[in-house]
């Protein structure tokens, strides 16, 4: 059994389960006739970046320069998918020398400042807010988005590709109907303008897709790529929103049981903030960090009604009834479906298969 | 001015504001003769250890076994603050043969199976629940704790060493008075549980000292050592309970601004969870993340009312009144005092001093 392995806490991936859903969404992006840039910045890892080139990928989409900067060694073309900002010059220039790379505009400052110092050829998405309201241009401000394409239109090196959202309003949805209804919404102003713009700039394309979209709708062909990330390992917020079921989740933190209260029905484990990240879900008003799972010879079975229910830095509170808890001792492994899959990950520096193959991450 | 040599998000230190606080506690354990064993799982850096060093401290506080590890490099005497994990046996070992190793016993089953592989002396202090009901044992539980001094007594590498608590729930305190209740019902319950034991165990000492407690008391002479380690940065939770002043606050997470959205009251900064964490504190029922400061020459200056409102992976999301906002473009370098500072530490790889040294991390 996997839990042999872990000493500490230790991020365990289910493999096959991972390229199960590559393999779905791939088909998925074919059948609507889109690109597939998958977003890496859930498990920021070359190795698991191979098994989207084993179906077929070529472009992805990072977070962050220094996340462009890492995948470079294996991956050609790169969208970063985070407002420009100007300052990192060098790492943009040193990117663009050596790959196809792509950045966000959401204003026509950042780019006038950057091509003060850029050298190489870099395109332009400009971000659209199509709801979330977090960064991007309201699709109404045409004369913010005409002011972008001026300069762009007469810059050497700054080349204009079309149009991007994050509808991470869906985020927000309490179901998938929700979501469905966010997506629509979207669509309907990326088609828009898309429709303004294209006889000006023939090849725009439209660049869209949430994971929770991603997961639910099954037509892209409005889009030109899609750009989920968070997919390829899901968690406990996707499957609160209606992205998954909790079968679907990937990634579980496998965490030693240091200490048993039964007194108050709690499980206190190594594994805390700085492990799992201080995100969270909320049940029936409830704070919950995770949900408890216990490892099986194969991969793990879900604990129904077992959660985390408090972090500190290093520990990890586990709520459970009494029958449960008689049945463990101290040093046992439990594993959590974390609630945020991303953040977990960025927190952890490798990951452990079921198969007990360690992978490695930027 | 030091936000020259900000590009990305970059932890800044005040360096003589963190020195003078160590210098503060140094004398205040001093006054009261008793240990001070700063916790070093706020700053994580050797080179900040050093600061501590040149005040005389010759013994620390640790959450991990890992943290010992590389902190063993320069210090030869460490406890483990965290509840034993006898799985981690091997790092265990390997420590308790280099350096003065004391952990905490929690429960008779870890040390009974950490005996069994362990070669080498290790201390142990038993960690008592005074009140914060996280992990420990409750002084009522005098069962327990005999059954733990059972196996001490007849142990050849594991040595009773005294009683140790984390009143965690300091962190609860609302203001200084509520902190004053929670430290005199710790020391009550500290007290009780030596009477009984100093006649069986003439050595035994006390270990307490959150940084709640620390920075509010003046006499700490019942306990033998005081632990605080937060004290070192601070952060916004300690300015709302009440253990410092926002002035006191000696780190600052230096931001770009990448957006501005005057429409919304919003200026959008390249800083998020992977940088800040989740944690969050409340201000009037607002969950904010941290009090943005504006850099000055020789340092920075708090900027009222205005705070970090949401953060995502990568993006932070500042709310500001709008003549702020007129006053900031893209690219301009904004200073936030975080919530939690531990976190924000434990994410960042390194700090720059305000006189533009770069400080190394674990």
């Amino acid at each position: 059994m996997i839990t042999q392995q872990v000493k500490s806490p230790t991020l365990i991936i289910d493999k096959s389960n991972c390229q199960k859903k590559i393999g779905h969404m791939v088909d998925k992006a074919k059948k609507s006739n889109v690109r597939f840039r998958p977003h890496f910045k859930t498990h920021q890892s070359l190795e698991i970046g191979r098994w989207f080139k084993d179906y077929g990928i070529d472009s992805i989409t990072v977070s962050s320069l220094d996340m462009a900067l890492y995948f470079s060694k294996e991956w050609d073309d790169i969208t970063v998918a985070f407002p420009l900002n100007y300052l990192e010059h060098e790492k943009i220039n040193q990117l663009a020398s050596e790959i196809t790379l792509n950045l966000l505009a959401v204003n026509v400052e950042s780019i006038v400042q950057l091509q003060k110092y850029l050298k190489f050829d870099v395109g332009i998405f400009i971000e659209i807010d199509t709801g979330y309201h977090r960064t991007g241009i309201r699709i109404q401000k045409t004369d913010e988005i005409d002011k972008i394409l001026e300069v762009l239109d007469q810059s050497t090196f700054l080349h204009f590709k079309g149009f991007l959202t994050h509808a991470g309003n869906t985020y927000n949805a309490k179901n998938i109907d929700e979501i469905r209804v966010i997506y629509c919404e979207t669509e309907k102003q990326m088609d828009m303008l898309k429709e303004k713009y294209i006889f000006r700039y023939p090849k725009l394309e439209l660049s869209g897709g949430d994971t929770p979209s991603c997961s639910i709708i099954e037509d892209f062909s409005s889009f030109d790529e899609i750009r989920p990330g968070n997919f390829v390992f899901y968690d406990m917020v996707q499957n609160q929103i209606g992205s998954c079921s909790k079968e679907e989740i990937s990634v579980a933190l496998a965490v030693p049981v240091v200490a048993i209260y039964p007194e108050r029905n709690e499980i206190m484990v190594y594994g805390g903030g700085v492990h799992f990240s201080k995100d969270y879900y909320e049940l029936y008003g409830t704070k919950l960090f995770g949900q408890v799972v216990r490892f099986t010879k194969t991969g793990w079975a879900i604990l129904d009604g077992i959660y985390v229910t408090k972090l500190s830095q290093e520990h990890g509170t586990i709520n459970a009834p009494s029958d449960f808890i008689e049945s463990i001792k101290i040093g046992d492994i439990l594993g959590v479906l974390p609630a945020h899959s991303c953040l977990t990950a960025d927190l952890m520096k490798r990951y452990l298969t079921l198969e007990g193959e360690w992978l490695k991450k930027v």
